[in-house]
């Protein structure tokens, strides 16, 4: 017998998850607060509804209609946040562009989303300089205009604001499907094309609620609540800022957009518009512990979620010894992208720095509805013993179904009904996650999988090692072994042989047994290890050296 | 051209919003929190969940399927937390029947909703012994004995414990639509049969998550939080007592289940377990409040949501003055329930007793995704004033599609896109809305609304009044007008005319300005008020006496 629907009246069935919706309380009950942004400008809630119907007219008079794309290509700015709304709104696509791209790939991303209409700052018109005889399908340009623009190397529709203002700022923003597309941005990997990743109204509404309710939930510290002044410091075309934006407008909150991130104008922005709550990736926060001014603004206040890719033990000692509550957030761009947040438990607080900085840089607490599960190669769920490692798999309602245009990694992407994150990691009694490696840089030797980080992090402590990059090359017997290329530092080289540091390395791993197979390490002495285009560590190419696994 | 919907694989499109998802991670990071019952019975959230799957189980073994219909006839217990989970996400649907209704109309709603089974406690088997033979839906009874029963009128499967004992805790629940019927229970209005209401999955989750939201969303005052202990002072049988027990649960909450809502027992549940979080109709409150143990008592750390209907501001005072953080939530059987939360602005917990009582009585801030409007009979949003009045209609992802089985009530209730709720109500600048009166209870004078309420208010002001109810009568030149039936304390009958109880309510109505039209006044002394079968008063018989509107 199959389950009973219920009844559902015309009117009622047309309520679907949409971003408007999200609106309907700040606009009630905090209609007054304010949102700063880079520059002075401060609009309030009904500003910003009347901003987002202005530029719903303006976009739907340039032609766009339901079902086209809009492209970005901004820093943070008030124009960003009324984007964020008004585009889906209207049943259009968002594209946010990374701005940070090279102009070959800018091209390709927009020509692959098939953008209509491309909103530019002025800054980036030299990128549109080199692209705009290649793209396919851009019909608009609006322009943004910041400062005196140079003369524009396409036809303008016009200025932002002078479009604004001309436009009316009723629009009436109809209902439609929630499983309609809101908005897409391209993940770039360490080689290949950037792959488009979307999201639907749902997708992203029910980001926002989970994501409220897990930052409220938290009995005292990474907490967000209606007090919170906000401000975000990762970039809104990447992920739409973690989605926190929509969390923060949703929940009526004070926000700052600080456009560029310079960690002297973030600092005095805490200082001066008492922010509370941001989230950052590492770099930012060392950049801004190690600038003069944060050892003289009180940053006691400030609560920070840090992801992207791992915060270390020492930074979340050295953030709280600044006063500030770091904690990580775990996710990625397939994944809109918050899965976890590491909310201590009230009792950890007490702990020293060491204690909870452990518990601060792991992955800490799923949001609701998130089943987030370490399994090994046929999909069971590995025990949570806090060694024991395995794939990290996800369901969740709010996961990108693939990525645009491309089946077969989409194919990847999804195996078994759940998103593969490529995240190796163990899961411990608390059900806290720790990640210790991404998947395809494990080592499997002998039906197990061995963390390179961690045999690199090893290797790393030897005198003599300048850089140590570990990779799994083929061998008869394991599978795979564990092989170290070395650089030295210069006044070791020649001073040090490889075998030294192999056995120095295989003692110290079987000493803190850190990892079984480890042990079968072999050293290989390099001038240089090969880099990526974005200056990581590129993996890939050296197990290419050693041919196909 | 239409919205684009987004690329869906096969396996992603398969996330439904379903009650089993709320499980996942109380599961994973609070395995072992528990969860306490009347008579001392304590499970883990692991525990919890293999009970779930052992009454999936057993109900299996009796016949249910997706679909059936499960009635749950006990007072608050484990049994009524499992059978939360276990019924639903089989499915099936869990009927909770309100075991203060009359054997009759118990009758009516298991006949009316085609229950399969009925899981019920030795102590209504007299109720079924009334009615068995008119039962013409149900197969299978399951006895829940916490004493020793009676001889069964009916036969019975067998005892829920044992049969629990017996039932594999295996039980694999599966993906289905998410708007499949989870829920169903009935409302009792002041006249006529009781009418059904019903929730999907879908519903249950959404609403789950925006109250989440929305609670933990407070700065300081009427907040929930993971170190909450949760307990319930409204019946499971009665709108999911709230949805809070999902709420706590997705949470991982230490909970405590009380049973039957004795006071003295509850105020040591508060001591004893450390109970921080509940919620009850004020009539509990009152109980509470003049119970001598609530005077020594520590509730101090108590947040009590008050609803069901109006807490006064008298009420609201004495719950602060003894430490309870009490604030409204507004809500109603066909709104799952929890549409507002009277949670206050920091700034408002400065003020003085008698200044936060106004603010916790109203209905306060709308959760996430409420749309929530007080409009004219033309549903135009009446202005944010604090004065100008109106129906509040509703819409929002959780609202009840209709009256079971009953278009008429169905299409009465959603008119125009919007849920009706009956209520009148101002909204103020700051979007708090007052209920002020039902929309039955209103009288329409001169094309304006008064409220009955309101004059009620001040012709109980008159010392010789003993009880008064104000209805509206046919008037050729005002449409209505309002008349009050009053009896007099007995040793005033005689001493004082009804002309000088409408001159002194007429003098208090001009000089407060309640009620514009309430000057037209009339009034009439009567011996006795008519009252409903549950005692309350019944102004629809008194204005059947002055025939059809």
């Amino acid at each position: 017998m199959p389950v009973r629907l219920i009844e559902r009246t015309p009117d009622a069935y047309a309520y679907p998850l949409l971003i408007k919706q999200l609106l309907h309380t700040p606009l009630a009950v905090a209609p007054d607060q304010e949102i700063t942004y880079m520059g002075g400008r401060r609009h309030s809630y009904r500003e910003l509804r009347q901003r987002i119907g202005r530029l719903a007219s303006m976009l739907a008079g340039l032609g766009v209609e339901a079902g086209d794309t809009v492209a970005m290509m901004d820093w943070d700015s008030h124009r960003y946040l009324e984007c964020f709304f008004a585009v889906p709104m209207m049943g259009a696509i968002l594209q946010t562009v990374n701005v940070r791209l090279t102009p070959e790939q800018i091209l390709y991303t927009l020509n692959h989303a098939r953008a209509d209409v491309v909103l530019v700052n002025a800054e980036f018109l030299p990128i549109l300089a080199a692209i705009a005889p290649r793209l396919e399908t851009v019909k608009r340009f609006v322009l943004i205009e910041d400062a005196p623009a140079a003369v524009a190397p396409v036809d303008l529709a016009g200025e932002y604001e002078a479009l604004l203002a001309a436009a009316s700022p009723d629009y009436d923003f109809p209902d439609f499907d929630e499983n309609a597309q809101a908005t897409t941005f391209y993940t770039t990997g360490t080689t290949g094309l950037p792959k488009g990743v979307y999201f639907s109204h749902r997708q992203l509404v029910m980001h926002t609620l989970a994501t409220a309710a897990a930052l409220g939930s938290a009995p005292a510290q990474g907490r967000l609540h209606r007090d919170d002044v906000y401000m975000p410091i990762t970039p809104m075309f990447h992920v739409h800022a973690w989605g926190l934006p929509y969390v923060a407008t949703m929940l009526g909150l004070k926000q700052v957009y600080p456009g560029r991130y310079v960690p002297e104008t973030l600092l005095k922005l805490v200082r001066d518009e008492g922010v509370t709550f941001s989230h950052c990736v590492p770099t930012i926060l060392h950049m801004l512990l190690v600038h003069p001014l944060s050892k003289v603004i009180d940053l006691s206040r400030w609560k920070l979620i840090i992801g992207g890719s791992a915060m270390s033990q020492a930074q979340a000692r050295a953030a709280l010894a600044r006063g500030i509550d770091a904690f990580t957030g775990y996710g990625m761009s397939e994944t809109c992208p918050i899965l976890s947040l590491a909310q201590l438990p009230t009792a950890a607080l007490a702990d020293g720095p060491e204690a909870q900085a452990a518990l601060r840089a792991k992955t800490g607490i799923p949001l609701p509805l998130v089943d987030m599960r370490v399994v090994n190669e046929v999909l069971e769920e590995q025990p949570h013993d806090g060694q024991t490692v395995g794939e990290v798999v996800v369901r969740s309602p709010w996961l990108t179904q693939g990525y645009l245009h491309d089946p077969a990694a989409s194919e990847a992407l999804w195996q078994g009904g759940v998103l593969h994150t490529g995240d190796i990691g163990h899961v411990d009694a608390a059900g806290w996650l720790q990640i210790t490696d991404r998947m395809k840089d494990v080592i499997k030797t002998g039906g197990e999988w061995t963390s390179s980080l961690q045999i690199e992090d090893v290797v790393a402590q030897h005198p003599a090692v300048a850089e140590v990059a570990v990779i799994g090359v083929p061998d008869e017997k394991w599978g795979e072994r564990p092989l170290a290329r070395v650089t030295l530092k210069p006044e070791h080289v020649g001073q040090v042989s490889e075998h030294e540091i192999r056995n120095f390395s295989a003692r110290l791993i079987e000493s803190t047994g850190v990892s079984r197979y480890g042990v079968l390490l072999q050293v290989q002495f390099v001038d240089v290890l090969p880099r990526t285009s974005v200056g990581k560590l590129n993996k890939r190419a050296m197990r290419e050296e050693h041919g196909p696994h």
